[in-house]
């Protein structure tokens, strides 16, 4: 038996996620049906973790189990020609057999895109939050730093998800500046709770609008409470870039 | 009566292009439309010329006549509001009841991008030419220089075109290597043929593959014959960057 670890790139904006649902396409449900096509084998592909409907990723790591000798050259390639054009396979590599996609995981890198200028784009617009108003980046950029390092990230996680400890580590958070109006966040931790990185970006943006102040956005962070905290972001704007293992 | 201009960004992929047809949704139609929802009046938008199906835009222009007082910035937040997310308008302008579109036009820029490595994109699929195999670039620069100038272009010209003179000035014509194998063709000319730019990249293409070498492109060019020249290259890798006026 062995392990295969795939590192994927898909453009979300036509299917319901990763994760297999009961109605519509999922990138994992895909990806089973054509791993399934060349191995003849029923597998279950297991992924760093869930990517809501219509985020992308440019760096999505998953792993199956297969009797397979496929070399891994021939598997990329076959994987490639058979799978829809938004989902592309970046990397195929035989991992040990105690690899595991989600518990090996060390870190995770997302990106945000926010298009932050008056007129929309004809191009962006699956790809970024369309923020016409101003946004003051210094003062969103002093609100980040207190995301760095260990926290209970209560306050930046859907309602209503199962308990799980809330404490992550966040090793990097930045703010970029683009072209035309882009803006780029890019945030690195331990592990991710869910829709915590829309949390925390539509809550940036309300430092950005000037609705809050960096101050206060750190007393949303200790709070522990969702509700007083800003908005979730559009998923749209949202990429998983990068899993890291150590190994 | 006013004469009002529009520049236009549009992504291409959901339309038949620019021009009214009689069956599917095209730039224009859709344009049309929505100014009359503004306007109250059954418009002609004149461009200054088509676009196929599939091509892209960053700064098509098209101008109409209207007796709409409407100040131009309403007139801008109001298309932008009502039209589709794959079509914006850049700017509005009024302008001289001489400016025609299509006649006043001096030269146009076209932009063709080419995703040149062996992985396909998951982003860049509808807006780049995906060619696994190596090109030499140098090759293809070579080759490019005998565009520049004035040339009976009849050999990169869709068949079947009415019959009308072929000479057209290339004011400019280069390759730029971008990030992660993507390649950019830029050229800007008094005016286009029908399908010339993708005749153009279609044969460079071929220099590039080492099929035809830079000396023989020079021949297929002074040979003014479509048959000997290289495929016409995907419409979605072309996009219409600039139309110049004298103003």
């Amino acid at each position: 038996m062995r392990t295969i670890k795939l590192t994927i790139e898909y453009d979300g904006t036509n299917y319901q996620g990763w994760q297999v649902q009961p109605r519509g396409q999922t990138i994992q449900g895909v990806l089973e049906k054509t791993i399934k096509k060349i191995t003849k084998e029923e597998v279950r592909l297991v992924g760093s973790g869930r990517t809501d409907a219509g985020v992308h990723a440019f760096g999505q790591v998953a792993h199956f189990k297969t009797n397979s000798k496929m070399a891994l050259h021939s598997m990329e390639r076959a994987l490639n020609s058979l799978l829809p054009q938004d989902i592309v396979i970046r990397k195929v590599e035989e991992v040990n057999e105690n690899f595991h996609a989600r518990k090996s995981c060390k870190s995770k890198v997302y990106e945000y895109r926010i298009l932050n200028r008056t007129r929309r784009s004809a191009f962006h617009y699956p790809y970024a939050w369309h923020i016409p108003q101003r946004l003051d980046l210094k003062e969103m950029k002093e609100a980040t730093r207190y995301l760095m390092g260990e926290h209970d990230f209560s306050s930046f996680r859907s309602v209503g998800t199962p308990t799980q400890t809330a404490t992550r580590k966040v090793i990097r958070a930045e703010w970029k500046r683009g072209r035309e109006g882009l803006i780029r966040f890019e945030i690195e931790a331990t592990g991710f709770l869910k829709q915590m990185v829309r949390a925390i970006v539509g809550t940036l943006v309300e430092v950005g609008r000037g609705k809050i102040r960096p101050q206060e956005f750190r007393k949303i962070l200790e709070s522990k409470s969702r509700s007083i905290a800003g908005p979730t972001a559009p998923a749209k704007g949202l990429f998983l870039k990068e899993v890291k293992y150590t190994e």
